[in-house]
C-alpha cells in the first residue's frame, strides 16, 4: 500500500496554489532528505480536527469569566466595539488609542494533518490569517509565528522538516502581501504550529458580521470534507481501517481528494474577502475546527436582525460524503459538524449579488463557489436541513490540469 | 513532608502582588475544590524552564530562513523598522499603514511551574507581557490568550482548575490597564497557558534598545533564581532530590524562596518600563526562559555602539544560590545561564541616573533593584565575570508583612 501511495505523489508534481501565486511544488518524500521512508509528519500528534477543538459547551464554563463585566476588580473591561465574535472562535477587536483605528487580532494553532512540511506551513498561516478575512480585512500588517517542537523528533528529523515548514509558512505570508515579524518557540509533546495575525485598519476596512437580512443567501467558498480526505489519506496505511472505506472508493480517489483537500487548505480567503466589499456582505464567518454548523451558530447569535441560517446544500469534496458515511458517520459530515482546518468563508450575500460573487472569484481564482442555504426570519439559530443535498466537488478543479 | 509543606502554606496569607494592586490570595489546596489532596498543577508538562525553550544555535538553524532577505519570493520581507530584535526574543515590531504608529506585538506561552492556578494565569499574563514593557511600551491595547488544555486532566480537574487560571491572566491584564479581547484554545498532552500582547504606539512610546554607551551601567529590577526556588519546591515532595540540598536549605528556606519566586513572576514589570523614559534609558531586555546572560548577549549584538556588558553582581532569591551550588550547578546560574518565567527588565542606565531609578521604582513598588554591570568598550558582547558576587535577596522583602 505504502509503495502504491509514494508512487502515486511521486507522479504528480503537487500543486498548491496560494491567492493567484502558484507553486510547482515537489511533494516531500522522506528519503530525499535522508530521512527513514516510515518518517510522517502526522505521527507528531496523536489528535487531528476532531477532538482538537475544545466542544463549546465546555469553553463557555471556563471562559465565562472572560465576559463577565466588572467580575473580580469591578471594572467592565469586556470591548464594547463591535462586532463582538465569541471567544471560543478566537476573533480579537480592540480599540487603538489613535483615532478610530482598531486593532484586529486573530490566533490559532494546528497539530500537523498532512505529511508535507511545507504544506503544513502554508496550511498553518492560511489558517491563522482565515478570521481576519472572515472580517472583510484583507490587510494583515504582521504576523508571528508559533512553534511547537515535538520532543519526539530526533535531531535530524527536526533540522530536516522545520526549515521546510518555516518557509511554507513564510511563503503563505508573502502571498498574503503580509510579513513574519516574529514568534515563539518552544519544546512539547507534539508538534504544533500556529500564527497570530494582526491587522491595525479603519472601520471601512471591517465588513460588519452582524447584519444577516431575511431573503439573503448564504455562500460558501470552499468544499467541506478536508478531515474526511486527511483521514482516508491515511488509512490507506492501516489495512484495518482501509478495510472500512474500500467498498466506497479507490486509492485514486483518495489520493485525489487529499490533494485537493491540501490545496483547498493552502488557499488564502484574501480573495474572498476583498469581494465581501465589492458585493456588499451583510456577514460571514471562516470555516475551521468547530465544523459549518457551529460556526454558523455562532455567527447567527450575533446577528442585529430576527433571522436564522438554514443550510439546504454540502459541498464536500468528491466521494468524501460517500466515504463519511461508510464510517458510520464518526464524523457527522451530514449534520454540517465535520470540522475543516483552514476551511472557506461562509459568507451573507443580498441574493441578487451571489451569482456575480461567484462568477468574480471563479474568475479570479479559477475555484468555484456554492450557494448553500438561505437566510430566513428567525430567532438567531441555525441549521442543516434534514436531507441536505450532498454537491459533488471534483478533485480535478481545472482544465488541463491534472488533477 | 507533603503534610508539613501544606501546613505551611495554609499558614500563610499568600500576597501575590501586582504593580501597585495587591490582592490577598488564599492559597491553592486541591482539597478545597474536592479534588484528590495529591492533585499537582505541574504534573501535567514534563518540563519547566531549562529545556523549555529551544536553544539559540538550534533556532538559528531553522528561522534562518525568516530572516534571509529575498529568500524564495523574491522580495524583502524583513521588517526595517528599528529596533530589530532577535527572532527567538519573541519581539515584533511593525509599521502600520497608518502614519507612524507601529505595531509591537509579543507572545510566549509556558507550561505549569506553580500549583496554585490563580497565581499561574498571573505569571503566564505577566511573562506575555514583559516584552512590550522591555522596549518602554507601557500601554498595552490587546491581549490574547493560548490555552493547551491537558487530554490528562480529568473532567472534574478541568472544570476545577480552568476558570482559575482564566481569572488569573484576567486579573493580570486588568493590572495592566489592558484587556483580554480573544484567544485560543486546543487540546495539548500538557496543560499550556500564553499570551499575545499587543501595543500600536508612536515612536515616542518606545525605548530603543539599541543605544548603550560605555560608562552606564546595568541595573536589574527582579532577582534571579526563580526556576532553583521552584525546583526545591517540588523537591520538597521527592526524598531523593530533597536529600541533594536538604544540608544547606530548611524545609522553611524554601518555602519562603517559592513564594518570594510566585510574587516575583506575578509583578508586572510596568513600572520600570515608565521610569525607563523617566530616567533616559539607552537600552533593556526582559529576562525569561534563556536566562540572564543569553538575553544580555542578544541585547549586546543589537547596540549600535561599540560597546560590550559585563555582569559583577547576581541577585538571587535567598538560599537558591547556596542550593544551585549543592546541586552541582545543574542550573548553570553563576553562569548567568539559569532560565527565569516572568523575569526583570535588565537596563542600561546613564551611570549618574541608576540610583535614582532604583529609589523611585523602590518607593512606587516596594521592591529593590540592584545595579549589576557596567557597560564598556566592546564588540557587543556579553559576559559575567569569574567570581560575580551573590547578592541575597531577602524572601521576607518588604516590613510588616509575612514573608
Amino acid at each position: 500500500m505504502e509503495t502504491a501511495q509514494q508512487a502515486a505523489l511521486q507522479a504528480v508534481e503537487l500543486e498548491v496554489a496560494g491567492s493567484g501565486s502558484l507553486t510547482l511544488h515537489k511533494p516531500f518524500e522522506p528519503e530525499d532528505h535522508d530521512l527513514d521512508p516510515s518518517f510522517r509528519l502526522t505521527s507528531f500528534s496523536e489528535l487531528k480536527g476532531r477532538g482538537l477543538k475544545v466542544p463549546d459547551e465546555i469553553l463557555e464554563k471556563f471562559l465565562d469569566g472572560l465576559s463577565e463585566e466588572g467580575n473580580g476588580a469591578g471594572d467592565g473591561y469586556v470591548p464594547s466595539v463591535p462586532p463582538k465574535v465569541g471567544f471560543g472562535l478566537n476573533c480579537s477587536i480592540a480599540p487603538s488609542r489613535h483615532g478610530t483605528l482598531n486593532i484586529i487580532q486573530t490566533t490559532d494553532f494546528v497539530y500537523p494533518i498532512v505529511d508535507d512540511p511545507y504544506v503544513m506551513g502554508k496550511i498553518a498561516c492560511a489558517n491563522a490569517l482565515s478570521n481576519l478575512y472572515s472580517l472583510g480585512v484583507t490587510e494583515c500588517d504582521s504576523i508571528m509565528m508559533l512553534l511547537g517542537i515535538s520532543q519526539q523528533m530526533s535531531e535530524k528529523e527536526r533540522e530536516t522538516v522545520l526549515p521546510i515548514i518555516v518557509r511554507g509558512f513564510k511563503d503563505c505570508a508573502i502571498e498574503a502581501g503580509s510579513q513574519v515579524t516574529g514568534g515563539q518557540t518552544s519544546y512539547n509533546p507534539w508538534l504544533m504550529i500556529g500564527g497570530v495575525a494582526t491587522s491595525v485598519c479603519g472601520n471601512q476596512e471591517i465588513v460588519s458580521p452582524d447584519s444577516a437580512a431575511v431573503g439573503d443567501v448564504l455562500v460558501l467558498t470552499k468544499p467541506l470534507g478536508t478531515q474526511v480526505a486527511i483521514h482516508s489519506y491515511q488509512w490507506l496505511e492501516n489495512p484495518e481501517k482501509w478495510g472500512r472505506i474500500k467498498l466506497v472508493v479507490t486509492d485514486e480517489d483518495v489520493r485525489r481528494a487529499y490533494l485537493r483537500a491540501m490545496d483547498s487548505m493552502c488557499r488564502l480567503n484574501r480573495v474572498a474577502a476583498r469581494l465581501m466589499h465589492k458585493f456588499n456582505a451583510h456577514a460571514a464567518t471562516d470555516i475551521s475546527g468547530y465544523g459549518l454548523l457551529a460556526h454558523l451558530k455562532n455567527l447567527a447569535r450575533n446577528q442585529k436582525n430576527d433571522v436564522s441560517f438554514v443550510v439546504h446544500n454540502l459541498p464536500v469534496i468528491s466521494k468524501m460524503a460517500a466515504v463519511a458515511k461508510a464510517c458510520g458517520n464518526q464524523f457527522s459530515l451530514m449534520q454540517g459538524l465535520c470540522p475543516e482546518t483552514s476551511g472557506g468563508l461562509m459568507i451573507c450575500l443580498p441574493r441578487e449579488q451571489a451569482a456575480a460573487f461567484c462568477k468574480d472569484i471563479e474568475k479570479q481564482e479559477g475555484y468555484q463557489s456554492w450557494i448553500i442555504g438561505i437566510v430566513e426570519k428567525g430567532n438567531r439559530t441555525a441549521r442543516v436541513i434534514d436531507k441536505p443535498r450532498i454537491i459533488e466537488v471534483p478533485s480535478k478543479d481545472r482544465e488541463g490540469e491534472l488533477w
